[in-house]
């Protein structure tokens, strides 16, 4: 019996941040957007898992998956079906259509659990996310993934007057060292100032990312990218690199666009709309600590891409926005 | 905005094993027994919780429950609805029809986390456990108990050669101490020599009950408590007093049954069954530390006194098993 290989750090090769959009209907209360998920689970594999050419049987042996219980592993054979290995990485996954309403109508992110229509928001909540979290693990299994749910409450993870305060990082080191997929998610959570908050899954990417390292993170969002408005307007631009420092970021591609425009990179814990103010801030901050950020659009091919980190060393043909650390040659150019 | 009153420690009331086959048919695969698990729901409320008379409405905002989301909280009165306080207490609860046939077919509790099998088996595991912890929760919440699921996984703990060796209890007192119902469950983990195993929830228990030193423990199983051989024998006597001591236990009631009978109380973590005898060996466990411990049939009337503690002072009419530490007047009546 094998003990896992503890004393050999394996490198976290990519942060997923899955936009609650990307995974589920968002004007649809509590509905998952199963082709969507389904087409994401998929890349994942295809990005991540190193494995043979055969069929990978699911993990996902629970009632409603394809699995028939009674005979899924053969007891004379129980090795055979499964060979796989992947280079670790980590997923965070927003909340879309589930727990907003209720964090709204309870009033989660202002505290005061001491209130028990507060404290009742917070349940409320707390059921919808972890119902949510619960659907994209199984997704993931079904594709041979070796997902596993971790909730940053139940982890610990708490705020201190809305900013991250206390966090488990290293026991997220421990499941990817152990092989497995850590799922997380933005989540409500104890905060230590106004009794509870709302801990955005933006907010725990650049916590991850700060301290495991990854080569890349990809922000898998429900627009190609990050432009100079809103998408929305006709007018808008697909910027295509953004360079990063000191809290001010410039942008590189499209070279006509102003430059030196500068965008505050603190981070606003506040923000649950989950909207794009929160993401860039997260996104630039990872960017100054040298980790490159790849913003896509769920489920395309530049997604797929971007999840195999080829727009690192190739951006031709490439949809999406790269932000990085300025003063690399690469930036530069 | 009030803080939460975190320098006012709350004495724990009780901890509370939910057997596996209370709240699962136990012989069909994941499936909930809606109506044993409602009772205890309802008898949770009625033993801990400190309310006004007026009707409580659900904490569970989510779809399938019989909440309107769009006219849930007025907006004009929103306190207005809930009024509630509660003892505080602590439930854990078994596997039942959940995660027994996927750690069993994965080998889950013999480790060896790098043999892709057993990774497909603790994937499967926690997913079915989870879902079940999951609707628990839910259930709780439906009867406005403000309860948080939170996965032994998720927040850390984990064994080393099935023995318990990390675990997360500060948080669980945290959660307490903000007023919400911390809802643990035994769950696929890690285990630092073997790769991974199998931590039952009676474990669990008796680690909370070390540390949180609740007034009593409660094991709502589904028979009406201990006895002196297997239930199913027709010749099986229940035990309705047991006083340990040292490792050893008397049976103080009925007095005719041999006095003196050995019963070693080491820890078999490994017992993944939840059979009696890892029950009795931790329920003894925590009865040595003078935490008295009460055996009972869920969703009886017995089961609800135990609840609320009766038995602790009258035994009269009372049926089921109190397990506490020898020496006391009590006990040696």
């Amino acid at each position: 019996m094998a003990a896992p290989d503890n004393n050999i750090l394996r490198p976290v090769r990519c942060i997923i941040k899955l936009g609650g959009s990307s995974a589920t209907e968002k004007d649809k209360f509590e509905t998952i957007n199963e082709s969507l998920l389904s087409t994401t689970a998929k890349q994942l594999k295809e990005a991540f898992v190193i494995s043979s050419d055969k069929q990978q049987p699911t993990m996902d042996w629970s009632r409603g998956s394809n699995c028939d219980q009674a005979s899924f592993l053969p007891e004379d054979s129980p090795t055979s079906e499964f060979q796989l290995d992947f280079n670790p990485f980590v997923v965070v996954h927003g909340a879309g259509s589930y727990g907003h309403f209720q964090a709204s109508k309870g009033r989660v992110n202002r505290g005061d659990l001491a209130e028990d229509y507060v404290k009742a928001g917070f349940v409320a909540t707390r059921i919808s996310v972890t119902k949510l979290n619960h659907e994209i693990v199984r997704a993931f299994a079904r594709e041979c993934i070796p997902a596993v749910g971790v909730s940053p409450f139940s982890a610990g993870w708490s705020t201190r007057n809305r900013m991250l305060d206390r966090e488990n990082t290293p026991h997220v080191q421990r499941l990817v060292q152990a092989g497995l997929l850590p799922v997380l998610h933005g989540d409500a959570v104890l905060d230590s100032v106004q009794g509870c908050a709302i801990l955005s899954g933006d907010v725990i990417v650049r916590q991850l990312a700060q301290t495991l390292k990854p080569s890349y993170v990809v922000f898998l969002t429900n627009v190609p990218g990050v432009y100079d408005r809103p998408p929305s307007d006709q007018n808008a631009v697909l910027l295509k690199e953004i360079a990063v420092a000191d809290g001010t970021w410039k942008i590189i591609d499209p070279p006509e666009i102003e430059r030196g425009m500068k965008v505050q990179t603190t981070v606003a814990a506040h923000d649950t709309t989950g909207g794009m103010e929160t993401k860039i801030a997260e996104a630039a901050s990872i960017a100054s600590c040298g980790i490159p950020v790849l913003v896509v659009e769920t489920g395309s091919r530049h997604a797929l891409e971007a999840l195999k980190g080829s727009p690192l060393t190739s951006r031709e043909d490439w949809v999406g926005t790269l932000i990085r650390q300025a003063g690399s040659e690469e930036l530069e150019h």
